[in-house]
């Protein structure tokens, strides 16, 4: 399933579902079925209700919509946690003039740093270093510990798409990038959350790519991970457990915006696109605050 | 007020308030007054439940108890985000080997990271290099964008203590010390949050210190901040929005476990108190995993 969440046209907040057969059409879950709440990460955590969301796909009498008509909110909308890794493929270790790394490089982002699909991505008033980031994003549905590779990739409720949107002069302020990182609104991130059983075993082999205003930015596989999925849990769960609604992103590749001679910036009117085959395009804006 | 979140001997969730003239007694404002709801965020948060709060402080028929008999749970139990500042005392900044720095090192924790005061600070299968680190924390209570020096404190709803606990091993895999200070349980947190009236103006001027089994390890001032409590908020609040509920926690003075000749980790058994001037002391015992 790819599951969303979204305000409908009378400003009720629902959760979507999208029709495979017919991508401009979705089923509205929570009015099909009553029993649905209008909380995604309640409904990934039941396996109940994730039996009922299957079911209220497949009725015949279910409430449909068309995705022109809604405004799509967060997948999740306040995670416990975003943990973020940096340094994830060879490629853009380089271009950054960074070593190929031995151990991933994590930070965090913070829930107020989030924008969803169709939104704006908001270009602060004290920077015009506004940089995009490609990446895949997953998102925990069981509480996990110790992981291992056989038992990593079970934890995972579904798989989504992030723009790690970074101000590139407070990244590098310091040698901490997470003030760089934690500017309002500057985190793309949907537009759904797919199940994983739509999707290779850890998202492996997945073209990843960022466009520009059409023009292509990035242009990578998630194959060319230096800690793949499975392997990211692993490390991750070795100093602290990943939690129902935690997020988690996997890092980007080559191509960003600084790394560019001359460098590029995202200004205002401009339109970012991120697209993983087989998981969608996250759309935004790039907004004055 | 000092208020704090406890469970009681029935396993029953309150908020207790501290009283000044027997400070080993507390009121129970959830019993005293059925209005106050058992959720201390929620409380700082509205004017009339912290104006039900004191008016239960001095009712001569208010439910008391001993803080002998309570389990301590951490103040906020789920920050929104907790941001952390790294080099904020020009001491401690020399004796990692950093230069004096021009801009605060900010980095974040998750909640999972945290433990009340009381419960054991833990100390993971995989490192024995826990360090501990003394630290101002506040609250904030109302949500605030663009502070300036002059309303910037009017967002915090109370002042807290904070040991950042870190896994030395882990900070200095890379760059980036995020990893080393997300371990389960390793962040103490508490025990009570002190509203600003009972304090000098952004808590300058307080004595901050760290025992651990007694013997003083760090012993500083609040005055000595690079950055005070204001224009940390300054600073933060031009990156993002600190919303009720978020913590932040200031930075830790001179006289870590690591930078010791020889270095000093905390070992089971250990117990790691911090204190500081009008707050309070924060106290935990160190366990294994």
């Amino acid at each position: 399933m790819r599951l969303f969440n979204f305000e409908d046209a009378t400003g009720q907040s629902r959760i979507g579902a999208l029709l495979k057969d017919q991508p401009t059409q979705y089923i509205d879950l929570c009015a099909t079925d009553l029993q649905i709440p209008n909380n995604l990460l309640e409904v990934i955590q039941s396996q109940d209700l994730l039996g009922r969301a299957a079911k209220a796909m497949s009725q015949s009498d279910s409430v449909k919509g068309n995705i022109k008509d809604i405004l799509y909110k967060l997948p999740i909308e306040w995670p416990g946690k975003i943990v973020c890794m940096g340094l994830n493929y060879a490629d853009h270790a380089k271009e950054g003039g960074n070593a190929r790394p031995e151990y991933p490089s994590f930070f965090m982002r913070g829930p107020s740093s989030l924008t969803a699909h169709a939104s704006p991505m908001i270009r602060p008033r004290v920077s015009d270093k506004l940089d995009y980031e490609a990446e895949l994003a997953f998102v925990i549905g069981k509480k996990i510990r110790y992981a291992t590779l056989d038992n990593a990739l079970d934890c995972i409720a579904g798989y989504s798409i992030f723009n790690d949107g970074s101000l590139r002069d407070y990244q590098r302020k310091t040698t901490q990038w997470t003030i760089g990182k934690n500017f309002d609104k500057t985190g793309g991130f949907g537009p759904y959350l797919v199940t994983p059983d739509e999707l290779p075993p850890g998202c492996h082999g997945l073209n990843i790519q960022s466009r520009l205003n059409g023009q292509v930015m990035q242009n990578a596989n998630t194959k060319d991970f230096l800690w793949g999925v499975a392997e990211t849990i692993v490390l991750i769960t070795e100093c602290m457990t990943l939690e129902p609604g935690d997020l988690v992103i996997t890092g980007t590749p080559a191509g960003v915006g600084y790394a560019r001679n001359p460098p590029v910036f995202m200004k205002p009117g401009d339109i970012c696109e991120i697209e993983i085959e087989s998981i969608g395009i996250l759309s935004n804006t790039i907004a004055d605050e």
